[in-house]
């Protein structure tokens, strides 16, 4: 899981919007854009509460086809989802303090990401 | 759980747009905006389907740093999301007679709270 | 489930935006929209894991009430969402090879379905 917020701030600034929104998006069907307390216990909790609900196992008809293993990655990154939007007031991020932009990798390899950012507003 | 859909109509309305979207964002990471018959039923339901998936409980990584009790409230508002978007045409709202704009609130005690609407169209 | 990529794509060239983001909603309390490899085996196991998740049944509010055996459908509606926002760069929908736009209805019985799209951007 990466904290993306100051990332996505910088984008805004460089914008010049003012008032608008910051659009996120995960490209890749095994990764999510979520909005999270960023430290070390929830960084390890949300991972494990989402395996706990949708498990890796060879359960699932994606892994009856192609046996790679990360059935539970493309339908963990499915209920996250890959897009976030956040609103922009006074050319900053309106978010709460302890409420961060992360990207949450859940493939079972490591992976070469892409995130899109579009600052939209005037 | 809060109906606001009238208040993100009345935003639409105030803003002359005719076509283009509202977006809604709950600022804070112990809440979360999402789309729902607002009835007692589900009113009820929501929240008790969420917390049988992500149970309140001491196993939580930030759990043993916070001890606030509330690590199952960000977990929950991180798995609704934060944010939604509607669609608008002829200065409405486009959604279903039976589909609201709700904000959950997940926390373990009051909170005053603060819902960011941005309508942007022409 | 069915896939919406080549329709909101189509959305897309006909807007003639060439920056931007394409925003897609399900209209109706029993459906979502979701980003996933539109493939057989993930197109049976997503409806399956969030039955699995939030099942059928008689212990809902919601049915209690209304009695139409679809509590759930509301419920797995919300979880997954009703709406997505993709980038657009170049006239291009920017999203994974494997990462298709979807209409996911979960209701009980046969319904008429809308889905609006809107094109946002330069």
């Amino acid at each position: 899981m990466h904290d993306l917020t100051a990332k996505v701030q910088s984008a805004v600034k460089k914008s010049k919007v003012t008032t608008g929104f910051a659009h996120v998006f995960a490209v890749g069907s095994t990764a999510g854009i979520g909005a999270i307390e960023f430290e070390p216990g929830l960084k390890k909790d949300l991972p494990e509460v989402l395996s706990k609900l949708i498990p890796p196992g060879r359960q699932y008809g994606h892994e009856q086809t192609w046996h790679d293993g990360n059935a539970h990655s493309h339908l963990q990154a499915t209920l996250l989802g890959p897009d976030l939007t956040i609103p922009i007031r006074d050319s900053e991020l309106v978010a709460g303090t302890w409420q961060q932009v992360v990207h949450v990798d859940f493939d079972n390899r490591p992976r070469q990401r892409q995130v899109i950012v579009t600052v939209y507003g005037e």
